[in-house]
């Protein structure tokens, strides 16, 4: 199978590492960065690229870019991993579109697109009988896209429930665990690099609603917008609230919510016994969800990291190259 | 698609109630108990099989057989749900094999024939074609095999924990959270049916064992049997032992090993802190992978129950059709 990778930050670089590495089958026939691109009909050499990338900053032929990567490269898959914007989702947006529109599979970590234009998207992917994928944009390395949708076949799943944002599952662990003021714990995570220098997205619930907008209309069927969920975040919190609940072996955690049949689309600071498996640590990311026979599951495991994202996009190329091989 | 399900006890009559209920598109074409037979070419009538067997006991003719209904229906795919034999893994082994040398696909939630004959029944279907699935033998609901074999493709899992027998684990919190002693916390396992008569293989962690054994076989490309894990249950434990880790804020678990590349396989109670995603409460299940590229990932559900097999052995049933349709 043919692919090429749009963004060679840290995830676009771990992609091709593994790929040299693990010896996975995959020709790499283009990859671009910002600034450059690089297209060989029969395979990019990868050590040579990420040297080249590592050495020089950019990855390839200056006067190539993205956009001549999806229109002129020979490829049956498109990884797109470059930043997110998500707002416009573009340029992503724009990349996936045309990728799709050539017959391509289209594998992203990018959130933007995926919010925006969801069903835009699917039905052009329909239409060209092709595949859009996109688990790593939902709770970083756990398959909870694949799980729901492949794992559970005969299933009705009735609610989810989710910490869908590590950087407020870092704040809330250690204002309860040590006693820190709310922009203490900010200031740490900001520290330790896992909030942004502008943590509004993270802290305001932004960010965990985009990724409930996909849940919800990925698994449940919906066309939801953000618009359409009710978001509280935890920059309003007080050290009392927090302390009330720990006084009740209760503690408090940012919790993403669906009910389908309810049309319930929620993020909300929640106060839930310590002992509940959504109660996990630091920057961990977790979802529990109730079907009607296999009752509730639990899904948990790191919500990001370049890493894992990596992990995420490959294992929705190698499922699509499985299938292809089947067909 | 047409099944034939042999063992009509409360998980069977759960899988013919939701197929009948949920129009999942599956013709029923034969069903067997202990004591009698019933195929129809174009399908049973499922509701009236039901009625036979809740009023009479048995569900057919009494001069047929598991084994007419394997020889002479018309099917493609097998699902076996007679009661485990794990000596002899008998009658179910020799069902599966006949309906797999007949060019049938099987899913069984029955560890016996799984764990005893694992290399010989995987690779008859794969001479014949055809698939064997059996995610109802570990971890009751949790779709741990569909998540390691299919969700994470380009990770390499270097070890598994697990919380795989729901008595013990039962037992142990009890011991725990109520001060009971391990006699005691058996004794109300076995009142609310948690615990059978004889608790032997529960407690000492043989049903434990042998789950270790299909994961090991399975997942990790193993040849082991029951001899080759390393079992220690939790019927010698101590009260005082628990309360000793308990003032470490730890708690003790039965917990299940594999590190394949140590060739570990192991069933031990473990000393683990109170706030480990693998301590989870009474009858549940856990299970936590570590992965190269995803980190760890812990999986949390019930462990057994009648409708959870019905929704482990409903999800392989359907997973096999939908390749079935993309060929």
């Amino acid at each position: 199978m043919k692919i090429v990778i749009l963004g060679l930050g840290a995830v676009g670089k771990g992609i091709l590492e593994t790929i040299a590495e693990k010896k996975l089958g995959l020709i790499v026939t283009g990859v671009a960065d910002s600034k450059s691109a690089c297209i060989k009909e029969d395979g990019i050499d990868i050590r040579t690229v990420l040297t080249t990338k590592k050495e020089t900053g950019i990855c390839g032929n200056p006067s190539l870019t993205a956009d001549d990567v999806i229109a002129t490269a020979s490829y049956d898959l498109l990884v797109e991993v470059t930043p997110t914007d998500a707002n416009s989702g573009e340029p992503a947006y724009g990349y996936i579109k045309r990728a799709l529109g050539r017959g391509a599979h289209v594998v992203t970590s990018n959130k933007g697109p995926v919010a925006l234009y969801f069903n835009e998207l699917q039905s052009l992917a329909q239409d060209k009988g092709v595949q859009i994928r996109y688990e790593a944009t939902v709770a970083g390395a756990i398959p909870i896209l694949h799980a729901m949708q492949h794992d559970l076949l005969g299933n009705t799943i009735t609610a989810l429930y989710g910490v869908l944002n590590g950087t407020c599952n870092y704040i809330l662990t250690r204002m309860a665990e040590e006693g820190l003021s709310y922009k203490q714990a900010l200031a740490e995570a900001r520290e330790l690099g896992y909030a942004e220098a502008d943590p509004t997205y993270d802290v305001k619930g932004i960010d965990a609603g985009i990724k409930l907008v996909i849940l919800a209309n990925t698994v449940f069927g919906k066309n939801i917008s953000l618009d359409d969920v009710e978001i509280t975040g935890i920059d309003l919190l007080t050290d009392d609230a927090l302390r009330l609940a720990e006084h009740q072996e209760c503690t408090i955690r940012l919790i993403g919510e669906i009910v389908p049949k309810k049309d319930l689309f929620r993020i909300s600071p929640r106060i839930i016994p310590k002992n509940h498996p959504l109660v996990v640590k630091g920057s961990l990311n977790a979802i529990t969800i109730s079907t009607d026979m296999a009752g509730e599951l639990t899904f948990i495991g790191k919500g990001a990291g370049s890493i894992e994202t990596a992990s995420a996009i490959l294992g929705d190329i190698l499922y699509i190259r499985n299938e292809q091989c089947m067909d």
